[in-house]
């Protein structure tokens, strides 16, 4: 039989078919909680083709990034690249449109992204990321915004302050750090980087990198401790902390970020007891849209990005993924199939006013009819009967109680909108 | 600056930067109504990855397809090509797994395709494409089901009998036509095709074709305008009828459905006006599942497609689309930036209450704030005042019938839902 690519998943409703098999149930939770919360915070959807120009990204990253990318020259001979990010695009489409929008232009989107990486353990060649992004203002009380809306996504979750944490630096606060020790702005993007794996990579490498730039392991482990705020990061925690959000961020200049554009405020979030990778991670790219438009569009910006895969093990690990199963609120049986057209008359009038049935498409036993029910974790069953004098009434069963009534046919899907709108018990 | 690629769509928020562009609140307005559709029905969400081995495609289509793929060797020297179809994947998947699951199995999904068409004015090289199938059932009522979720999808978008139609047509009945006229299995491809386009190519050229097989043009128009409803069919419609969705469906042997894997019941959605392309399409394949799990499995299967691109054009036609914009329930408004802290957590508090919230994230003349709760389309407007015994309370305005409320700045959040849940006016 073909398998799916290696790298790729397929995903299954619940109940998964094995305990590795990616399950679409908590997929889709995941995205309506990311999307419910964004709406609620005033963020609107967009989205942008997941094949794009190869330009678009060697434009931004240079060269070195085509070896990541499933890249390739299609049947017009142009070359292109499934995304590997979403903010080239969605810089690509600011630009584009940016004058038609007030500012500012709160954005968020959830793409499917794709990297050519090599073949390991739990690493995978694509997955679905949270991208949330602010257009047109300078001022941090965007990015105390954006840091809110990150937090609630995953509050939204189930996740607490217990679960994870915002660790928040400055790239502001290095580019001080690094332009009184070392006058080459072009040594920067290295300096970014050495700091960037410092919990990664050996002390000694480390700070030999460090000392090209004029710096030492030791320096950038003090400056890292005093963790002094800078005032916009003092504004971020204190308009944070009005939201009574402050449990949830943490200033750490551990944090820098690898990604040469970021300008100001960078952040990112981790599981507290440190046994996953970051959650998320993001900050202030004030000159991105400049370069991307060639020089023709000059907006500040910020934005984060957060993957579904990462989250969902911390979800499993947090026994946080039971909620996330679809379940079906009633189920129609039908044990008289001269009833069929009564019994499927009443199962349009529960769809119709949005209670979830389902019934046995074909004549089928009894017992494989409740089977089949319970597996499906219906709330109710619905049965309808015939009296001796013809009359037809419907058997209303909860599952948890078992308490039963029976009523007329054209009242079953007002009884179970009451049923399925009051907490089960 | 750098474009999508031809034939690749970007989707903005409304209000869209031009008439032709795509709105992407339009696109989830249509997503959410056929997500929420197919879980009243009992169906579950399943999805693969949008790249595949191409022996995937070739294995059900043959090398033709070939030219009509994004296809390409992955770095690993893998032949691969982006899904053209969702069926191939959705075979593989269930052949794989589908003994962990009860019959009949109901899945749907909704996955953006790529196919390397010709460029032609409104032809794209992807689009989204809501699938439902079931497995595991043979009886007609699978297709009364089915067909009943594509009416309930469509008029879940406001669409009514009067705007759509499904044909409905037998494969078995043109099975049976044909043999009685043509000894060559092998034929029976070139004869669905040839009367696929019967009402696209010349009458000469199909009725050349359909002599190669024993029969002829007049012989096929007879059949169709006789349209006796086979066993099967008849009981469809009775199904259908007892669902009281009789109007939405037609018997037209005029559909036939050019793909070779159909074998029972086949339909096709239509706009009554004529003045669109197919809006959706499918049919029984009860021998696919055999093919792609190479004779391991073996199930009755049913489904169909349905495009987002002719049904935004025909929801834009009908004047639905302006239910789809996402707005925003409540506006703060911040005249005294000394009341900014306090301001915030009245946003947050109507957050958390589920109310979608927005606000000047920097000090903003007020002028500019009330005219993006206008532009937002905010429902009401929220302004904290201080007294002059330094007592905070809460101004909120509903912004159509201007009526204004003051009340303590805790009891904002439940006020405002309660204002929202009210219907305007």
């Amino acid at each position: 039989m073909i398998q799916p690519l290696p790298g790729f998943r397929d995903f299954y409703p619940e109940p998964v078919p094995s305990p590795d098999a990616w399950s679409c149930d908590l997929r889709q939770h995941i995205f309506e909680t990311w999307r419910t919360t964004s709406r609620r915070y005033g963020f609107r959807e967009y989205d942008g083709p997941p094949l794009e120009s190869l330009e678009l990204y060697t434009l931004k990253s240079g060269e070195e990034i085509v070896q990541q990318l499933f890249n390739f020259t299609d049947k017009g001979g142009r070359e292109v690249a499934m995304r590997p990010e979403m903010t080239p695009t969605l810089a690509r489409m600011v630009a584009a449109a940016e004058r038609h929008y007030r500012k500012p232009i709160k954005w968020f989107a959830i793409p499917q992204l794709f990297r050519y990486e090599k073949q390991q353990r739990g690493r995978l060649r694509e997955h679905f990321q949270f991208n949330a992004d602010i257009f047109g203002e300078s001022s941090p009380g965007a990015d105390a915004e954006l840091i809110a809306l990150l937090i609630d996504s995953l509050r939204g979750l189930g996740l607490t302050a217990d679960d994870f944490v915002i660790r928040v630096s400055s790239r502001r606060a290095w580019q001080a750090f690094l332009e009184a020790r070392c006058a080459d702005p072009s040594r920067a993007y290295d300096f970014y980087q050495a700091v960037d794996k410092l919990e990664r990579e050996k002390p000694e490498v480390i700070d030999e990198k460090l000392r090209l730039v004029g710096s030492s392991l030791q320096e950038v482990r003090e400056f890292i401790q005093a963790s002094q705020p800078t005032s916009e990061i003092q504004t971020l925690l204190d308009e944070l902390g009005a939201r009574g959000l402050g449990s949830f961020v943490r200033v750490d200049y551990g944090v820098i970020r690898g990604l040469a554009y970021y300008t100001g405020i960078v952040f990112e979030a981790f599981d507290r007891k440190g046994k996953f990778r970051a959650l998320a991670g993001g900050g202030r790219y004030d000159q991105l849209v400049h370069l991307v438009s060639g020089g023709k569009v000059n907006l500040p910006a910020l934005g984060f990005g957060m993957g579904d895969v990462v989250l969902a093990e911390l979800l499993k690990d947090r026994g946080l993924v039971r909620g996330a199963t679809q379940s079906l609120s009633a189920y129609v049986l039908i044990e008289e199939e001269s009833l069929r057209a009564e019994s499927l008359r009443c199962v349009q009038s529960l769809r119709e006013a949005g209670v979830s049935a389902d019934f046995p498409l074909a004549a089928t036993k009894s017992d494989k009819q409740f089977k089949r029910a319970v597996e499906l974790a219906a709330r109710v069953t619905v049965k309808l009967e015939r009296a001796p004098d013809g009359a037809i009434s419907a058997r209303v069963r909860e599952m948890t109680s078992r308490s039963e009534q029976v009523i007329p046919p054209d009242l079953v899907a007002a009884h179970c909108l009451g049923l399925i709108h009051r907490p089960p018990g």
